[in-house]
């Protein structure tokens, strides 16, 4: 493996700059912006490492595939996205998010983690073995969508009809990475999601408060009593039968967790929390409840006048966008019927639900074998052992891996905890970069044997 | 006043090019844009009238105040205001909002009614005074201030400190017009305005809801906490105390409310209204509550991720712009104190409250003399009788003038129902504003005897 890490240290700059233009490129789902570009982008990758490709077009955004076959008849399916999260609010970040720059040993760049550095890592890991070795020791496919950052909505749907193409031992899932330590972790289940926007429409035109104030109805406040009746301050969620098909962590799971560290002081620093929810103060009971926990988290509110100084309107239209984490055995069209169900027996029958995207929970057993590969040729690359995480507190299309494919998924890759996916200032730190390629290039060898 | 009516209709069109100039300019105060460059364009307007002027510098917008003598020692005060409402959403807009636009016997822009519209035709009015007599009757005076969609947070000071420059006998208010059926009416009182926005900041940064949605705060959760601790959905407002100084309508005042029009079904249709508050079904209940009640609404609501499709983002910071109408007596700071003491004693302690102005309620007396002049005035111009309305329901800086300078002021104007002021396609009828300006002619002159 010694060629192979050397190649890799030698010839970084060339994959870091195929990852600034593949950052370059803005492909944001949620606005439909450049995905079709950056799926020819990410297709013209593939080839140029001879793997045959589609474009295979969804009711969304196209799906890019790619397969060149092996000296061994095993093989490894990898899962990535081309698309990102938008980038606003655009005047924190420090420098334009679809314009990489690298500073202090770090890439900046909306995606540059979440997904895109994590694809051209990977890119380069089999530049290494193909110049090296002449062909691939397995067979490696790459399935890499577009509508990640929208909860996957036609994912699911692909995988179902598509099972043939995507037949694999293993799969390598889109993200993973090192804790505050440096720790690489291995992400052994995702949260499952439900995403909606609740909208209320209350008049026809927005309207002098001086006027409607006393006696039309105002959308803004009818959405906020009814998002009040989802959750209240304690952050109990009150949607009948909400919590009925959740599922204690195990036994297994607790000591698992109990072994992970404690990361209450980090979480204060880094993000900037004063307090904890539910009176949590850090250890154990932390741990369990971020992940173990189903959420309804409000993610944006939008109502009216939100200029500066003021205006005296009444607004017409209230919409929030509210995502509910689910645990399993949690399924997000049974969440989105008890929600209907709620508001409509608690008088907000007037509350538009739109639903913007789900999937269920999943998660791999952590005695797979695959999963001991992964975890034993990290320990040559990293400097700890890598650390077992039963449950992640995300959610991503795991579930069609799992489930209908019959996957054991391991997570792997640059992400660490000042990453800022979703955020402003999005980045990655070079080194991890390149010991996820070399990572990589063990995975793919040790698969292959 | 044949002849002033003559010269008013003869030469509309070159007061409606004045307006064009005026409505170009724009002025938004909540924004801070073109005002001094609105105020010196309103210097020279007067200017060209022969009225000495000063642009007098507030902490806020600056006042542009204009006198000029005439034949009576008998000052009348005029009030208006140059600036505007911010435009937005621009994309209701048919017409851009600061390209002034005739359609259909009409002049859409935003300021155009409220409250450019007013001045330009009381301008109107006054050059045919000069142009027909060579000078004025009596003195006036003109008071323009630019704060007045913000609170006209510097105008109370700027009144009690310039008493001797704005003494006068009666005062014309900036605005006023007639109902649905075409009515010119009189408001004798202004609802009093307590505006606040109300912010949460509950982390350093935005982070990944798949990770704070169990365990960190979260600021738009807060933010509905608190506002829903303001009102329920029995619009009852729960602050401790808010109803104290609420004087009730007194017999003369529901006997001329009994005597004002039916509005529920025209506001049905006019502003999409499916069904009022409170259980308020049209009549006098409906027509009392409008006015006689105080408010408290959410104009605007402001978090996270507001953009199309889903972000799933747990956002650091969430803002509500909200307003209270206040009946007499009572007052802005009373209110935002009971606020404060309220948000903290219900938890909420975290909630940042700015104050973004304020003012107390206040009214004039039916039996006024200068009331009976314009209430006299207007039959000779419109079709029906003004009506008096004791109080309505929008505010305006109007309890210095009542009460530190200790004037009537009585509302007459070019406004009407669907004048959409505050509203995208803000807009004037022409012939109303011809109206206006015949009215204004009449006024000057009967105050002049």
């Amino acid at each position: 493996m010694k060629q192979i890490d050397e190649y890799l240290e030698n010839n970084l700059e060339r994959s870091l700059a195929e990852l600034k233009r593949y950052v370059s490129q803005p492909s944001i789902s949620a606005q439909g912006m450049g995905l079709r570009e950056c799926a020819q982008l990410v297709r013209r990758m593939l080839e140029e490492r001879g793997f045959e490709t589609e474009i295979i077009a969804t009711e969304g955004a196209p799906v890019v595939f790619g397969s060149r076959k092996g000296n061994k008849d095993r093989t490894l399916l990898i899962y990535n996205h081309y698309d990102v999260q938008p980038p606003e609010p655009l005047e924190l970040w420090e420098s334009p998010p679809f314009e990489p720059a690298i500073r202090g040993g770090k890439m900046f760049g909306r995606g540059v983690s979440d997904d895109k550095g994590h694809l051209t890592a990977r890119l380069h890991a089999i530049d290494a073995i193909l110049d090296l070795e002449g062909e691939l020791p397995c067979n490696l496919k790459f399935i890499i969508e577009g509508e990640e950052e929208t909860a996957s909505l036609h994912l699911h749907e692909f995988i179902s009809t598509n099972k043939r193409k995507l037949q694999a031992q293993a799969c390598v899932w889109e993200f993973g990475g090192v804790d505050h330590r440096d720790v690489p972790m291995q992400y052994l289940g995702l949260r499952g999601i439900c995403y909606v926007e609740l909208s209320v429409e209350s008049l026809g035109t927005d309207v002098h408060s001086g006027l409607g104030g006393s006696i039309f109805p105002n959308a803004a406040w009818r959405l906020t009593w009814a998002l009040n009746s989802l959750k209240g301050p304690d952050e109990r969620i009150l949607i009948p039968g909400f919590y009925d098909k959740v599922k204690p962590p195990s036994p297994r799971d607790r000591d698992l967790m109990a072994k992970l560290p404690d990361l209450a002081e980090e979480y204060k620093s880094r993000y900037g929390v004063r307090e904890f929810i539910k009176g949590l103060k850090g250890g154990n009971e932390l741990k369990l409840e971020e992940v173990f926990s189903p959420t309804c988290t409000i993610c944006g509110l939008t109502s009216g006048y939100q200029g500066p100084g003021s205006k005296t309107v009444q607004p017409a239209r209230a919409s929030a966008k509210v995502d509910f984490r689910l645990v399993p055995d949690q399924e997000p069209q049974d969440i989105l019927d008890k929600l209907r169900r709620h508001l409509d027996g608690q008088g907000f029958s007037f509350v538009i639900i739109t639903y913007l995207g789900g999937e269920a929970a999943a998660r791999t057993d952590p005695e797979d074998e695959f999963i001991r590969i992964v975890v034993d040729t990290s320990t040559e690359v990293y400097d700890y052992p890598m650390e077992l995480v039963p449950l992640v507190g995300g959610s991503g299309p795991i579930h069609p891996f799992v489930h209908d494919l019959g996957l054991p998924v391991a997570t792997m890759g640059l992400s660490y905890p000042d990453t800022r996916a979703h955020a402003p200032n999005e980045n990655i730190r070079l080194d991890l970069y390149l010991k996820h390629a070399k990572h990589m290039a063990r995975v793919i060898q040790r698969f292959s044997n």
